[in-house]
């Protein structure tokens, strides 16, 4: 492609409003354009490397027996109305009326859309399995669109959805899209984690996250340092045992307090260590109130709350609540003479305090020399704080670190959830009618783009892997008023696209800086500069990560950019 | 592909409300499914056949210089409130509001999106020309959506927009995608013509329409039997010379014709030819009233009437007018004693006419031996008829023949219409401002898929061109519990695939019959039949467009289904 018939309009200034690196970069290089909010165009580099992605994820779904199709992007309400989604996905979901008043949804996702038609189509046992996957256009109306192609409103998704006749032939196609994505990641050259993710109630093992690993992530992942284990923070269990001190336990005693309402405020002014407080809490758990206890240096993980309770809502109680339930406000809370009605559930640690502080129940006074047992009786002792840099990994292997990361695809068993709602039926081998098991499968791919240019960029611009760049050539006549680098440009650049290499020639009559730093910001893996040399039959090659340049004579240069790009 | 790990949906039965072949046998052959009116899921084989005729059009475009993208389904109104059309489109523009209240319209096109992101990005005549096109999916909110694929409200289009900084570069750009048309729909190998299409005042050369010939077309196209002239009927001249009879004047004289009304009842009443009779109808253009003169056995067409005055609407004029200004209702109106206000215009043939007929604008009364100049004057003969089958090609060569077409493709020469109204500016040579000249070119890439399934089928089934077809070898094991039968069938599978074959296997336990009526019915060029004398390495091939069947040994199946395929 030459540059004088296509539109690459880099921009010198970082854009407004853009605050992170690979939104400000596919802006600049020209790549992308705003329509509205959330909203853009693809500009023809753009699209080539989008082009490139679906590529690959194609390719790995094809392999992992996933097949195409295409549904709408109209979807009639009643489907959603029948999956009940309707009433709860909120705002997010884009709606509209067609000229008959008829209401309908713009697909966000399509498990309603799959799950009407195969419940169409698929009768028997004999039909399934099946995985059906698409790669198409959807619509969120997020409330805070940003981030460029991180988080948009209207955005390139590539989603699959599996329907089975059994819990293992989901977990086989579960295993096998795992692996499809980490496939597809890898070899979008990203840094990237596989990680365990909330699946509600039914626990951990259900579904993944995929997460590339960067500062500006939305989501936090505690993973080990010396295993593969990685988990979203907030599911990650804490495996620690807790070793009780040998200390004499002391007798109990109520202390004035005034004013000492945190628990670094309470330590120090009690000369004690955060690790010997009890922190009391009272949270809603459905229609019942639970005193929760953890322990000073810890926060409660009130996903492992709800999980424990197997509950559909847990928050933190009103202020007025915790009063009325424990006489007091926040500050002086604890678990000693609470009403018999009211449960008491404590974090594992609790149980290793010997000789603790907690609140009195009453404005200003704590306890000291607490002891959990002695003093008050507690229902379990069960893990229900987030796990924290320093612990044990929850697979045994080293210890937990925690990083950013931006979910780019998202593995889910999602059981009878649609086909129960939608009476997706088939008949089992005994003739017996049964809701069909499904899993459903989305790699952002849109988002994959952006991910990819947050991780390989550098001050001067992007530096896309081999395989993923719009081209692998950049091919510059210095100045294209020089007849002979004109020339050697022109049949270069057909020498080259005939020995198969995919080249972007800048052939505008710009200056050479111009130039340069155009092809910088475009990011292209290796940069061949036609300038004086040319007339001697000598190029520069330039490789973009690296910016090693090397001289190279005109009849070695399909075979040295073979070489470069590996 | 494993038709076990599929989804082709067979029917047995015609969906009702599917009329016409290519809607009932994409159906019938589960190459799609309905979701709500005129909106589709392509299953998995309708999305092979979408991807190819999709790389056909890609590659085409390429080929012609232009430079692929992608812009957003979700278009704010602005724009549409910029180029007007937010006001004039109606309701098959679908239009929705986000969260905030703020108003979008659903793409139908995007004129409006692309003409102001060339806005921002080109300020000179030195990054002109640009073509720039995408493959997407449009919505519009079709009042009577029919015909499956052909007339839907979510469907996939290629659409093109081309600026300029001069009239002979979009020629040249114009000329470059009529090619590049041509080719697309040739490869598919569709029967089709590129019609001179109407484009309001600017005259018949600066759109084209291109038509695949098909009975159930909404079109008519009247062509040269021995040229490639092509026109949409209502645009093409008639360049018949009227000879005028030798015949001697007759005098004028009125007639009594109680109840005779239509040139039939006229004509066979007085005993005359339908060519002898002038008929006169009154035309309300723009604000002035015209009378109409064609000869009995022609129509007039309002369109040529319209270019001919340059006017904005044409129509027929009330009856109440007619009263008044003639004096006599349809059925006996005539031109002689018009009063001097009103302009009488008359088509070429009226002038040849010799004691012709026509009515007194007295009801039951009509003039024989009407002579044209002698009993009534005419501002001007000009081309204002339909041309008719049997007349002179306007291009000179043979004769005009009338065809139905369906609209697969459009170039369309636009000017400034969206550039000025949306200020799409650009500086010239001089330095000056000028707005960029545009042109635009859609393939309806849905309706092609329908269209070709339109033109090759036949009572049993899709007989798809091997470029098109999903698949080019539908491998057929007759019996899957046989195990040679099995064994070859997955060996032939693996081989003709390492091969470079598309090879789909019908790998289900079902009767030969349903095996081979699913084949007939999903239409692939060539089937190989694995069936009782696999054992002895012998094969069945059935070319599926002649029937014809031959006997291959398994050594030699590879080079005959090359040597079939062409």
């Amino acid at each position: 492609m030459k540059q004088s018939m296509t539109l690459i309009p880099t921009l010198r200034e970082v854009p407004a409003d853009a605050e992170i690196k690979s939104h400000q970069l596919l802006l600049r290089a020209g790549y992308m354009r705003q329509n509205s909010s959330g909203v853009y165009s693809f500009m023809p580099l753009g699209k080539k490397v989008l082009q490139k992605v679906e590529a690959i994820v194609r390719e790995e779904m094809d392999n992992a027996g996933a097949v195409e199709l295409l549904m709408p992007a109209l979807q009639q309400a009643e489907f959603w109305q029948e999956s009940g989604r309707w009433y709860t996905y909120g705002p997010e979901l884009m709606r509209l009326k067609d000229r008959n008043n008829r209401e309908f949804a713009l697909g966000a996702t399509h498990e309603e859309v799959i799950t009407s038609l195969i419940r169409d189509e698929v009768k028997s046992y004999k039909r399934l399995p099946l995985t059906l996957y698409q790669i198409q256009t959807k619509f969120r109306d997020e409330k805070r669109p940003r981030f460029g192609l991180l988080r948009g409103r209207e955005f390139i998704m590539k989603d699959a959805y599996s329907f089975h006749a059994s819990q293992e032939s989901l977990d086989e196609v579960y295993n096998r899209l795992y692996q499809a994505y980490s496939n597809v990641f890898a070899r979008c050259g990203l840094n990237f984690r596989a990680v365990i993710a909330d699946s509600g109630a039914m626990g951990g093992k259900d579904t993944h996250e995929f997460m590339v690993l960067s500062d500006i992530g939305e989501d936090t992942i505690a993973y080990s340092d010396s295993s593969d284990y990685a988990a979203n923070v907030e599911m990650a269990p804490v495996i620690t045992r807790y070793e009780k001190s040998e200390e004499a336990e002391a007798a109990l005693e109520k202390v004035h307090t005034p004013g000492q309402k945190s628990i670094e405020e309470v330590s120090a002014f009690l000369d004690t260590d955060a690790t010997k407080c009890i922190k009391t809490l009272l949270f809603q758990v459905d229609d019942k109130q639970v005193v929760v206890l953890v322990r000073g240096d810890h926060e409660v993980n009130d996903i492992k709350l709800k999980n424990y309770y197997n509950a559909s809502v847990v928050e933190l109680a009103e202020p007025e609540a915790t009063k009325e339930v424990l006489g007091c406000a926040i500050g002086s809370l604890g678990p000693i003479g609470v009403s018999d009605g009211i449960e008491v559930i404590a974090d594992a640690a609790v149980e290793a305090i010997v000789n603790g502080v907690t609140g009195a129940n009453e404005e200003d006074y704590h306890y000291i020399n607490v002891n959990p047992g002695r003093d008050f009786t507690v229902t379990a002792y069960v893990d229900l704080r987030f796990i924290q840099e320093g612990d044990l990994s929850p697979d045994g292997n080293g210890t937990i670190q925690f990083a950013k990361g931006i979910e780019v695809g998202h593995v889910f068993k999602l059981g009878t959830r649609y086909s129960e709602a939608m009476n997706a039926v088939y008949l089992d081998e005994n003739g017996r009618t049964q809701p069909m098991i499904m899993g459903c499968y989305g790699i952002g791919v849109s988002r994959t783009v952006a991910a990819i240019a947050e991780q390989f960029n550098d001050e001067k611009g992007l530096v896309w892997p081999g395989n993923i760049a719009p081209y692998q050539v950049h091919l510059i006549p210095v100045n294209m008023k020089d007849e002979t680098q004109a020339t050697v440009g022109e049949e270069l650049y057909s020498e080259l696209k005939a020995a198969g290499f995919d080249v972007l020639m800048d052939d505008r009559q710009e200056r050479a800086g111009v130039k340069f730093a155009d092809s910088d910001l475009i990011g292209l893996p290796i940069r061949v500069t036609v300038g004086k040399k040319a007339a001697e039959g000598i190029l520069e090659v330039k490789i973009r990560k690296s910016g090693e340049v090397v001289e190279v004579n005109r009849s070695e240069l399909a075979a040295k950019i073979r070489e470069l790009l590996g």
